[in-house]
């Protein structure tokens, strides 16, 4: 019998789960801070959900479909946004706006597992819903930099691109492209960064005689107005302390649905090569799920990538079990008054770990250590008479001579 | 385009993800109080993690099973029990024991949907590895009873029913059962508390003509010694606070890997008439999975039935947003500055929510008490000159008009 997981999925032992938990905690407190609520919904959702949204690639190619026993097409989500929008849009007369909201979903994606991807990931969804203009675009993109610096990334670390649907698609109205051309450049340019600039040029050739990003980067007369928007952005984010970033006119994102402000968040250590994560604004896709208009903007970011910048940088918490004290029985006879004196501890805010089954005292020390419990404490009748426990600090190997009521103190705050 | 979500699966939103996040967090406080460590896994898993284990009836009729693209045969875990299992297996020579471990899973069923079963439920599992006995047994009952009174339930709510298979076992020989009659019999037994007692004994006999249960209840001298394990692990309980168990031969659990004590937990209010939830001890399971002898005793307590029980005797919190305040710019001008006092507030631990795009402050003010936000704050060119706002709680209309490095103190002690 094998107990390999299935390919490209993790499995989560207590040590990689307090990693988790860490990259999650810093995620929700920070959307938390700017007003956020949260909100989840299944991984299952009806295949149709994504169809004619979402990006093409992901939909035919990448997504985990089938039939369910009733004979209904469903779909492992891959991605949260167009589940977001099917709920704001089910309820938007109840809900109030400006409305924020966040998520750390599970998303699927059958793909060739490799360094930043793999088949399942969690995702940070933060959104903004029903406000359109700069302040909300803003918001996001401050949100999504406290959250790194939430970490402890300095500036230097990383930094943020930003870039305009709209500037693009005027740049493309100034070249004269139809929708065929306009498509294949997307797809191109959101490739760019990971290609030779020369092959670039030549490949934005074959799609038009007019390179759209030249135009932006000569900032052609055509282009200047749809330009201050995001130069206005970046002034913004400035003034608010975000000083690292920089207007990019190559970031697009991969997704079909983005209509205006789009940005990506790039580590600078040059080890990850692929935007670490990103988002923008999509004004048009609530509305497809049957509601009025309502604008929005949001950004993804996946525990994959966010795990590999934390390592690269060397900003991962130093792992320590959540467990605060192994409390041992010294016999058999000991265990019940173990376990009272347990209760009473765990009364106190202790998280405690009876020992069992050992007999020698060196047997139990050993498991606490594999354990990565910190604390460590026989309990046998002396214990009991005295109400004092000698607490040993597993790593300094420190012991205090204490009484129950101290032990709090001692174990908490290391 | 519907805006409905997956038949039988649940839309969070804000107001059902808050009572999401405090029934996890009583169990995961409790569970860690209890020295249990989080662990996690993919809710996919190769289908024949199950074959062969779990219950014949979910495998073959309630579990959601495809092939992927690339022809693997896949299924979306509809319980948590073998993954674990796999994971300990998986690892068993470098983990430390008594190995204790919790994780709050979703799983799927592909059932009927009614009261207390849905396709999609969370269910926390708590497991305790690596040691046989009541001592083991009797922590893994207490910190079940424990998590419900953190819900702040009292031991008049519930009752905890707790039975040994081996005693059933025990019965079965004495009633010269063959497997087949032993199988049937634990299905109709499964059944037994949903059952009219003249039904059940009318069945019970077309299945075997000395019916086991009442062997063990009659106190039959062959099963007298068995019974005395589970009258110790009760009386153990009671000694360390848990008054509300009993014995009842009647409680087997659906799930074919369960080789000892079992025991479920029933509300007392006659309104969830089926178990809220249960577990017990699988001793043979994760050896199964390729290692050595491993007892194991754990339980799974389902999100739908916690919730129900929550519900039934009013236990719910009081439902309000994680935003602790709505600050409202008081003309378009205002916004940077108000961006740069909500930033001001967010580092002293206070959840803003920027007002964004309304003009009048009465649209402000519905959509912060829309937003269930408790306090509120406009604030404008005096606000920005006196670096004091007036802070009102939405619900009692009462203001304090006070310097920023007050508003904490208002808005978070309430």
């Amino acid at each position: 019998m094998k107990t390999d997981s299935y390919k490209g999925v993790r499995d989560f032992y207590p040590e990689d789960e307090r990693i988790q938990r860490h990259l999650f905690s810093v995620m929700s407190a920070t959307a938390e801070r700017f007003g956020y609520e949260p909100y989840n919904a299944s991984i299952l959702e009806p295949t149709e959900l994504y169809l004619e949204k979402s990006s093409e690639e992901i939909i035919k190619e990448q997504t985990y479909t089938f039939t369910d026993r009733g004979e209904r097409s469903v779909t492992l989500r891959p991605e949260m946004t167009p589940t977001v929008a099917r709920m704001v849009a089910g309820k938007k007369r109840e809900l109030g706006f400006p409305l924020r909201w966040y998520s750390i979903p599970n998303c699927f994606r059958y793909e060739k597992p490799q360094r930043g991807r793999l088949r399942e990931f969690w995702q940070l969804n933060v959104d903004l819903f029903g406000v359109e203009g700069t302040t909300a675009d803003a918001e996001i993109i401050e949100l999504a930099y406290s959250i790194l610096k939430g970490y402890g990334a300095t500036d230097d670390m990383f930094v943020i691109k930003v870039a305009d649907r709209n500037l693009l698609e005027t740049a493309f109205d100034a070249a004269n492209m139809d929708e065929t051309q306009k498509r294949e450049y997307r797809n191109l340019l959101d490739k760019r960064l990971k290609m030779d600039p020369a092959d670039f040029e030549k490949e934005a050739a074959k799609i038009t005689e007019n390179d759209p990003v030249k135009l932006i980067e000569s900032s052609d007369d055509s282009v200047k107005e749809a330009e201050c928007a995001v130069r206005d952005l970046v002034a913004i984010l400035k003034e608010r302390g975000v000083t690292n970033v920089e207007f990019d006119p190559g970031i697009v994102r991969g997704f079909d649905y983005y209509t205006g402000m789009v940005f990506e968040v790039y580590d600078t250590s040059g080890k990850n090569q692929r935007a670490m994560f990103g988002g923008g604004r999509y004004d048009y896709l609530v509305e497809e799920y049957g509601t009025d208009h309502t604008p929005a903007v949001g950004f993804g970011m996946g525990d994959v990538t966010a795990r590999d910048f934390l390592e690269t940088h060397d900003l991962l918490p130093t792992a320590r079990a959540t467990g605060d004290l192994y409390l041992a029985p010294v016999s058999e006879a000991d265990v019940e008054n173990a376990a009272g004196a347990a209760a009473l501890l765990r009364e106190k805010g202790v998280n405690v770990a009876l020992g069992m089954r050992h007999s020698k005292m060196a047997d139990h020390l050993r498991a606490a250590s594999k354990l990565a419990i910190p604390y460590f404490a026989a309990y046998g009748e002396s214990e009991r008479e005295k109400g004092t426990i000698i607490v040993k600090n597993l790593e300094t190997k420190e012991e205090h001579s204490v009484p129950l009521y101290e032990v709090p103190r001692i174990v908490k705050h290391s």
